[in-house]
């Protein structure tokens, strides 16, 4: 079957800004997300959601330009004051009018 | 240490299709699967699972033909009927009798 | 903006391991990890998580050679003993230093 090339992105963050997060992952032109509960640590020990009801990771498959267009958002408003972790891969999409 | 290709498919799902998505994988000729809990969001503003206790985000590692058979049953079975998302990336094992 | 290029390294083992494998991990170089819950079944049937509250999903982004030695580590002390399995992806990180 036919297959198209998407980038897959992941984010983790405190929970308490999943709804925030979400709106930036569809403002930018995501047609879906994926959330999963989670918890971890990040550089200089930083404890992800030890005070916020846990951690959660973040998947949305879009086009790398609208990938593009969620790291610019979380460069601006996440990375500088919140404990955000973002990692791209490439993943293939069957059903390519989804994502 | 050697490795050897796999690819990684994961689905995402209302979590009432586990025990059938879970066979799917398994007859098609995974070894295993690992499954975690989720909500989210697709296309069409379909939210998955906010009625049958939530979604799920099920993933196998898998040779590529396994994969290939997997997409199938979820095209042919899946796809028409439910909110199912899946996608495939390509991933490096080291015990390669296990996947 | 520019990215840097590191590994994805998943790791699923039973609950009771995830302190001694977040220790592997960060002692292997790692700056960060990421847990999630999870459950499944292993080659052979084997049921992860069954008898002790379930099973974990740790995620590390990390260069490389850090890779290297997590999976060494789990070849020499895991492995063998435990129902554990892990796989490599590529991935792009934004904020370099971090990974």
């Amino acid at each position: 079957m036919s297959k198209a090339s998407r980038k897959l992105l992941t984010v983790v963050a405190e929970a308490s800004l999943e709804s925030r997060l979400v709106s930036l992952v569809h403002q930018a032109g995501a047609k879906g997300h994926t959330v999963s509960p989670a918890h971890g640590e990040g550089p200089r020990g930083q404890r992800f959601g030890d005070m916020s009801g846990g951690n959660i990771r973040l998947e949305t498959v879009v086009p790398s330009d609208v990938a593009e267009i969620i790291i610019e958002g979380l460069e601006s408003d996440y990375f500088p004051y919140y404990a955000v972790s973002c990692w791209l891969s490439d993943v293939e999409v069957v059903r390519d009018d989804r994502y």
